[in-house]
């Protein structure tokens, strides 16, 4: 029994905050007024204040109520009575690192599979897989594991991004970087588009949003699936 | 007593692997005729033989012998007997990984002190820093420690990338990645195109290659400096 939608962004170019995906959070929300918004991410640096005004803002427009994890003076009691929450993006490693030190990706996890709604995007999407290893993020911080909550059976890529076939540079495409990743690991990995999002439903897992994402499985040429796909391996 | 070149990538486009570099190179090495290569960060997951067989290739047209690093029974004996090292880029958390693995890690920052000659690109770059935390890579593998050979008293951001004023994409710039990691770490960063390299001689610290660099300290608006100039902080 699960409920989670895994979205690779906030925000899509040309619109504002979550604007893209508030009427499918209207309707998964639709039984909730409150949600607490896990800021740990801290996109930019910004506080966990200044983020969580930004989560505010996002869902006042569908009346949602959003409580900052960070002003509860027990975060793991306050999961244990959540309704659902909302984990933004930011840099995964300093997420990560946060969950661990405040405690709390036990009872998140805990939660998670009890069937409590989960929301994500980004960093907050990526956390949903096996572990944090196919995250975009520069290494801020050193996080005590890169296990994550394992509530979907693989590994997830936000922000997925094609490779420029007129760029000069010579950094490794998202592409090499994922293949660098099967060398060594075995989980799939899903490359989510911005714009996408995956939602899980008890054992089931849809691709949501207008595009195709591309999946990566050790040994195999990456292929692509499209939008309303069941996600199975 | 110092001697590096730290440079930001092995090829520049249009151009062979290590092209635009080896009349440097060929200075750099004048008096040594064997260099220990470092394969371990394996780019795009080839062998630590494949990697070799391409440094020897590149080094081949200035008349050097390349030996890969896992060749010897004994890495930490064979790293003391040195008598220049070159370590080649991929994926930097695999590198440092293996780097503590092998036991090297120590010994190799030794003789960079001793004044033995270091060559190294992108992540052979990243790890003359203070830390690998500015890499760009997809952390594969959980190092034991993001603590470097600290051979240069900052952190390196290997294949430094201008924002792309053009771009749709929300995932975070470069810039922002480095912004959000000296919202905990306090060491200044030097963000290097690609074409550019650091040249370390005893402990003055000169920028070569045709190209600007980027700084950036905390606290401060990052700014550029000309080919040519001393690092200083």
């Amino acid at each position: 029994m699960k409920n989670l939608l895994i979205a690779s962004t906030s925000t899509v170019h040309g619109s504002s905050y979550l604007e893209y995906i508030l009427s499918d959070l209207s309707e998964f929300f639709k039984d909730i007024d409150e949600i607490i918004f896990i800021p740990y991410a801290r996109p930019g640096g910004i506080s966990h204040d200044e983020y969580t005004a930004v989560a505010q803002k996002g869902f006042a427009t569908i009346g949602k109520k959003i409580i900052g994890l960070h002003t509860f003076s027990n975060p793991v009691e306050a999961l244990k009575e959540a309704k659902a929450v909302f984990t933004g993006g930011g840099n995964t490693f300093l997420l990560v690192t946060q969950l661990y030190k405040n405690d709390v990706m036990a009872v998140l996890r805990a939660r998670i599979f009890e069937g409590m709604h989960y929301f994500g995007t980004s960093a907050g999407a990526n956390i949903t897989g096996l572990t944090m290893q196919t995250t975009n993020d520069m290494p801020i911080i050193y996080p005590p594991s890169f296990k994550t909550l394992g509530a979907v059976p693989f590994n997830i890529n936000p922000h997925y991004l094609d490779p420029d076939t007129k760029s000069t540079h010579k950094g490794e495409t998202r592409e090499t970087r994922i293949k660098e990743f099967h060398t060594i690991n075995t989980q799939p990995v899903i490359g989510l588009r911005e714009g996408s999002w995956l939602e899980v439903k008890d054992e089931r897992i849809y691709l949501r949003g207008t595009l195709q994402a591309r999946i990566f499985e050790q040994g195999k040429e990456p292929y692509e699936i499209a939008s309303g796909s069941e996600v199975k391996f």
